[in-house]
């Protein structure tokens, strides 16, 4: 675009000059409007496969997941396996499927959490139980009834408390 | 170039006629490359998008299915606890656990699956054994090792089997 004539200049072409410049100017209308289709077909596409990618990468996600916990559901089948001929086994064998069981939490980005002594934070936790304790201040979590997994953005649940208050 | 007049109509324009159409197509060209511009802007903006998303709806997907997790290990957590007091119930529990975990897996679409007297087939079993039955085609699943979970494109493992063999 740099090198057009000015108005000035142009005026003062003669004839054949201004119709090389109309016919250049149409190639690059042309040109344009090429460009101009293609890129729009491309937005095109592109929204058309957003679509169809977000369900692959949850399906996936979903699996990936899924998948983590079969060692879990394998355990489960041996120790019950076992439970008739073993009975005192079966406790031992529940205890390292529990293990195993935070182990997959954990590695999907959800450890356990022991909020026991934290100070009382309505975004971690719900408190369903209060209880006054000497030499305990108030808001402090004395007892967790059931765990949170993972924090922040990332938690799964807020740990269900049992909280300090003074009499 | 040929001074000379060619015989088209551009020619035969006068001089302030060509020049209004220099300026219309120059307003066009203008015009042609803001739009293609915002396009490809538009494109941009949206591949970067992809990609944001793609880990947000990973990320979404991954606590949605680990959530799901979250009263297996809450039940294992309490047959732990009274392992100790009632061992005798701690068989029962387990099998609760069990099926719980079962179904958990199925509701993430990923049912188990029971491939005994199945044909074999090597997208689906894995063989790790072989026994010759009386009475059994060739070829046949005798014994699951290992199940299966999902099947076809959603199948997360192959089963572990024990395959009939003639003699």
């Amino acid at each position: 675009m740099s090198e057009e004539p000015r108005d000035d200049e142009a005026v003062r072409q003669e004839p054949d000059g201004l119709q090389e410049r109309v016919t250049e100017l149409q190639d690059e209308v042309a040109e344009l409007q090429d460009r101009w289709r293609r890129a729009l077909a491309d937005l095109d596409n592109l929204r058309k496969r957003v679509s169809r990618d977000a369900s692959r990468v949850r399906e996936e996600e979903r699996a990936r997941a899924a998948a983590e916990w079969l060692p879990v559901l394998d355990n489960l089948e041996r120790a019950l396996e076992h439970a008739g001929n073993d009975p005192s086994s079966v406790a031992e064998g529940l205890r390292a499927i529990h293990e195993q069981a935070l182990d997959v939490l954990a590695r999907l980005g959800f450890p356990r959490r022991d909020d026991t002594g934290a100070r009382f934070d309505p975004a971690r936790h719900e408190a369903v139980g209060v209880l006054s304790q000497e030499g305990t201040p108030d808001g402090t979590v004395l007892h967790v009834v059931q765990p949170a997994y993972g924090d922040g953005e990332r938690q799964l649940r807020p740990a269900t408390v049992v909280v300090s208050k003074a009499e």
